[in-house]
């Protein structure tokens, strides 16, 4: 078995390279190609700490993923990562164990990768203003994804901890040579072509009426159904692709609520993802519409690029056989 | 993370040991104090493997275990194991892994103190010939953990493969200095008083006339419902306890399927085996009885033996650190 640790890691996959992978991904998603039982949650009794289980397949490659990721909110009152995760890479064939990850880069490069996907088919051709909700080592792939596919002229980043949020501004504006500076105001939503939201948060993280016509945005936090980013009111007027219909209804706390609030029906999805790739739907009407790409996370996505990462460490000989 | 292979992890927990860890994790189950989540079945299409992924918490210790186990049938003609499986150990307090292992060992030697478990509290006390279904490694931890609750004058083997069956009773002899020999006839299952069917079986493995009075029986194959060990006539007639009663009317093909013959229903289970070790209900009523342990296994034996293996290689000094 080959461990692979975290900084090799990096070196191994670009974001391009991750973004074609999300397509291979959800396209296998929405036809059936992939294997991706429903993730098991684990809750920690006398604590808010869960676990995810999330196994998958590729029918066309020959490795079966399962990641394990726990999220336990009471590590940042003890300087700790919110979340830890790790990746097994079994062959398929022999269900040999074969390699061990760190989960935690793969975790955010193809939530990153996503929604440059979902940026690349559904944001308006010229969007060139980024806003990004949150400041962790989400929000900062959801950049890398974001500018992938579109020529970002800058960032405005929206954190809630002032500190923290300038860090992040130098951060970017470093690696990307990309303006990125702290948002003054709730008000400047309106001057981005794309949001990114990229928190744990239970409530709205913007209001609907800053909103400019044509906006995009990503959705990647409230992967609970008691979670919540994005207001009803835009979820009531936007065109919704998810990631996978079945796990949105069960997971994703902007719809659920939505639905609860009575604003919209199980129709409100136009489609996913893998079908929007494969143009049997469309990201985007018309230049007005407001988009939104709502994503929980798939197991198919850690598989895509687990393997990916798996077969090039093997070829570099990077890792560890334990 | 500490990497604890299987060579090393052999010396850290005895049989005895095993069987008290298995009270206690069976306790937890009937009384609810474990966190065990349905576990993931996953078949890889095109092939008859399959993954399972069997998750599980106790809220008495801090460790979260997670095992993945590959079943791929077609192993054997290429010369590999029928069964691999890695098992990762999560701090249940901060999220982060901890250990990995390798979970063949540590499966069967729960396996077989979870036998050894039954057998003292089910099988009759002057019990001392054992008859063993099946050669391979299950089968020797079966032996094991029998042969620490009763004083066994003779062990018989019923396998398939002669030659198998062969080294498999010279290595039991030399082993354990108990007399072990092939069975001649099936007939010689009328000699057992404690037989343990440890195969991949999908037809009964014996014929229920030739079972003596008083017999008990631990059942560890037929692990899906399509299999099956035991004759629907000693399911009839017997007393069964099992592991969990949800996991057996979903998995236990001995009991499924003697529920389709027409001969019980689902009040045949007369307990679970926590319940037998914690004075809720007997393993055995009379000497006459023939008792059925059946059990398809439980994640929570694999968190009890591999939380104590793990806080044992830390104190000695075991494994690497990756």
């Amino acid at each position: 078995m080959r461990f692979i640790p975290s900084d090799t890691l990096r070196e191994l996959i670009t974001m391009p390279e991750a973004i074609t992978a999300m397509q291979s991904a959800f396209s296998a998603l929405s036809d059936g190609s992939a294997v991706v039982p429903l993730r098991t949650t684990l809750d920690f009794p006398g604590s808010d700490a869960r676990a995810l289980i999330m196994p998958a397949y590729h029918s066309s490659s020959r490795y079966f993923t399962t990641k394990i990721v726990t999220v336990c909110p009471t590590n940042a009152a003890r300087h700790l990562p919110l979340i830890h995760g790790t990746l097994i890479v079994t062959d398929g064939s022999t269900g040999k164990t074969l390699a061990l990850m760190d989960a935690e880069w793969i975790t955010a490069l193809r939530t990153g990768a996503a929604s440059g996907l979902a940026t690349e088919w559904m944001a308006l051709p010229d969007a060139h203003t980024l806003g990004v909700f949150g400041t962790g080592a989400q929000a900062y792939e959801q950049v890398r994804g974001v500018m992938s596919v579109r020529k970002l002229t800058r960032i405005i980043i929206f954190g809630r901890d002032p500190q923290k949020t300038t860090t992040f501004c130098k951060t970017v504006s470093n690696q990307f040579a990309i303006p990125c500076f702290p948002a003054q105001a709730p008000q400047e939503v309106s001057q981005c072509d794309i949001l990114c939201c990229a928190t744990n948060a239970h409530n709205p993280v913007f209001e609907d009426k800053y909103l400019t016509h044509g906006t995009h945005i990503n959705g990647i936090g409230a992967f609970k159904p008691a979670m919540r980013e994005i207001p009803s009111a835009t979820i009531a007027r936007a065109r919704i692709i998810v990631d996978q219909r079945a796990s949105a209804w069960r997971e994703a706390g902007d719809l659920i609520l939505a639905q609860k609030d009575g604003v919209v029906a199980e129709d409100c999805i136009a489609g996913e993802i893998g079908e929007v790739v494969t143009h049997k739907t469309s990201g985007r009407i018309s230049r007005e519409q407001i988009t939104i790409f709502k994503s929980v996370g798939n197991a198919i996505q850690d598989n895509v690029i687990a393997s990916m990462a798996y077969e090039r460490a093997l070829k570099a000989g990077i890792g560890t056989e334990i």
